[in-house]
């Protein structure tokens, strides 16, 4: 099989913006593990490359896409194939795809014989030197990361760091990659980060709003055929005391019917936000024919999947802080280092669940069965549902299997949220496609339970408690101290 | 009756903020209309203070404020009363005060003693200017309509220049004026503006959801008592095929009930950021028990209103362009200059309509009638429903009554929207407090086709057809040729 190493550097001159492509033969590239084969062009030539032309350079990344005549991948099968009809490889931009869905998410698809880029300006890992907090599992760089899923795979994965809030980056990165779908996980992502202060909530939301109309002006500008494939979430819908449906409700009132968007009660400003960019993508749907796919997803457990689990550099992030861990992620935790489970409040708040193993999966359905033109399809991505005691009292009997005294205290609920509710979500739809949920069971808490273990060294118990309070935000920036 | 002059400047220092406050003792102000009667204080003197002290200031003012044991004023009794149990003066912050609506609100709640403050940063004039549009009355500065006033009623209109989404110029504008109320206008409002291009459908958004989340911030912080009156729109509801409600709606599902927010269907980027806005305040009430009136307006017609008409310099802005121009007084327009009115479509679009008498009366019987601590109240603030077509009719019949002939031509339509459509929307909650309102009728449009035709040598014929495209918007920021 025959490739074309492509080296590409979209260039932002004082003249305006250019893009070159300079294709390369190579022979061959070896799809056994093997460190010497890494991405061939060296960094070194690129950045040589950029300093000639521009200081404003977003992108450098080497690639090796198959072109041709050739026999072509076929995605989704996860095995190389040929075939007398050649289909078109699916070429994927996971924005976000450094984050923790995002990340797992990118090797998913890459293993599965999609194109990726990776497009992210690597602020979540600011936050985290900003916040004093770490991931539990120590994790390579983006670089790293990237020529790891190289050596070990022979397969490419494009990089392109910028923010996408910079229209003029983002433009650039559509029109050298040309995406069939844009993942995009690329948000702040946490509820508690958005109630910190002021300037954070206001932070997310246009970081949010703004990235998000931007990749739809994008697709309408330069694919108008791309599957935008977004990550929403439950937290959109909040705890209404009738059953949540996926995305839309069918309502008979004074002897009228219609199909209406599922009413939207969040409870933070990053959930304000996804409900934001929720209304936003449903209107550029109907307007201007944009395929859409809103991922309602519920909150996110496991830390291991199939590829990243190949390689220490290939770690997906693990938090269990009171900013970015979620609940299981912290239970967890918190059982490895002896420090009791910390349940807010009364502990019956009630949400949707999901193994990151299935979110990989989810997204992959999502792309392989895109939404037609003009659709705003809505997916509630989640498989089971838990209350907070109910997954405290599931940490504490695996605990115990592993020999772990395992205690729950109730903390004071931070968060403005109802400690008692009804909650009943629909979540079929990913199922009709085809997702075979990996329920949460005493051999996940002891797989999650086990990593926990193995970095307890690691834990800062300075984190775990929840420190930013929906009541007390204020409008003086925040700072941590030492 | 004794009154204390204060002067103030906002400083913005390089060492932080300050505010300065220097009360002076003033004998008496003449409340009959005197043009030596201005502000007493020269704005030089004010203009030399700052000057000294930062290249920053924000904020120019001079009021007269009633203190101390005097009786006060009664807002809402349009007169002075004396009373033995003195009534605390109603402060109310109109955000966007020098607008459309914004000037004529301020005005009127003036004229009925509340004490009012005008925040705007003024840049809807700067957009006629870069759009080469005019409003077809021609309106004073701010400055001059303010010491207009105060020469003719003795009233004092303080007045913010700046932009709310500076939270350093906003927090200084409410430790200084101290609002019981805070109307909010101060938003871009026009869903042409918002789908030009993607700069200003990103500028819309951004402005409008950073400057109310400011605004809520401002609020907690610094008042947590005061009644945040946001004006939204009926266009957050979209033409749903069954009744719109006032805000909420009772929904029956698998056997259960719930009052939930109405769902919410927006058709322009405009539109969408007051869905934005409204999801916001929302969560503020419920998590920090801000009290908040969402004004769901509909379409504002007519120019006059009581205080506006007393003086040319007190006239507000009529806009009849395709960017601003609200349908009726784009029609009246039309009419009086013998352009044919333009009908966008098939002309079946149906929306509620108020004469801008009744949106200073809606605004001030909100004020005067405060939501609860907590409670996020939505009025829907229309009173009459009208299709495109049925319009047409009556400004058609009105113009012939003026030995008008007038045309009406249907031209494509720019919008994406139902042409054909089901509308039935609620609006009592406001006629419950007391709105009595101004109906659409021969005499109203007289009075405003009168207005038209007074000013009609003003009008640029160019600007009356629809200039904007919600499909065709692009990512290329679009310049207005001369």
């Amino acid at each position: 099989m025959a490739h074309l190493l492509s080296v590409s550097c979209s260039l932002n001159t004082p003249y305006g913006t250019s893009s070159h492509r300079k294709p390369l033969n190579q022979s061959s590239i070896s799809f056994h593990p093997s460190p010497s084969s890494t991405v061939s062009i060296s960094p070194l030539n690129n950045l040589s490359f950029r300093a000639k032309r521009s200081q404003r350079c977003h992108t450098i990344y080497a690639t090796a896409v198959s072109m041709g005549q050739e026999p072509r991948l076929q995605p989704g099968s996860g095995s190389h194939q040929t075939s007398d009809k050649p289909s078109v490889p699916k070429k994927v931009m996971v924005i976000g795809g450094d984050g923790y869905c995002g990340w797992a998410t990118s090797l998913h698809l890459s293993n599965k014989n999609y194109e990726v880029a990776v497009v992210d300006n690597l602020v979540r890992r600011l936050f985290d030197h900003q916040l004093g907090l770490d991931s539990l599992t120590p994790i390579a760089s983006i670089h790293n990361r990237i020529r790891r899923w190289k050596s070990l795979t022979g397969k490419d994965i494009q990089l392109y760091i910028g923010d996408i809030c910079d229209f003029e980056f983002l433009s650039e990165a559509f029109k050298s990659f040309e995406p069939d779908a844009v993942v995009h996980f690329g948000e702040q992502r946490s509820a508690p980060y958005s109630m910190i202060d002021r300037s954070r909530a206001v932070f997310t939301q246009q970081n949010n709003v703004i990235g998000t109309l931007n990749v739809l002006f994008a697709i309408k500008e330069f694919g108008e055929d791309c599957h935008l494939v977004k990550l929403g979430t439950m937290g959109e819908y909040g705890t209404p005391n009738i059953d949540i449906e996926e995305g839309y409700i069918t309502i008979t009132h004074n002897g009228r019917t219609d199909t209406l968007p599922y009413p939207k009660q969040a409870s933070s400003f990053y959930h304000l936000s996804k409900v934001h960019d929720s209304h936003n993508i449903a209107f550029t749907c109907k307007a201007w024919g944009i395929r859409a796919t809103d991922l309602n997803q519920g909150v996110v457990y496991g830390v291991r999947t199939d590829e990243t689990a190949m390689h220490e550099e290939l770690y997906n992030r693990l938090d269990y802080d009171g900013v970015y861990g979620t609940a299981l992620n912290r239970f967890c935790v918190q059982a490895a280092v002896g420090h009791p489970l910390t349940v807010y409040g009364k502990g019956g708040q009630t949400r949707g669940y999901l193994d990151i193993r299935d979110t990989v999966q989810c997204v992959e359905l999502a792309i392989a069965n895109p939404a037609q033109r003009g659709e705003f399809r809505v997916f509630n991505q989640f498989t089971e549902q838990f209350s907070v005691n109910e997954l405290a009292a599931l940490v504490t009997k695996a605990g115990e299997k592993l020999g772990l005294e395992v205690k729950t205290i109730s903390v004071p609920n931070p968060r403005v949220e109802a400690e008692e509710h009804y909650y009943n979500a629909k979540h079929t739809k990913l199922v009709e496609l085809g997702l075979k949920p990996h329920l949460l069971s005493d051999s996940l808490l002891d797989s999650l339970l086990n990593f926990a273990i193995q970095y307890k060294d690691r834990v800062d118990l300075k984190q775990i408690m929840p420190s930013v309070s929906w009541r007390n935000i204020g409008v003086k920036p925040k700072t941590v101290s030492a």
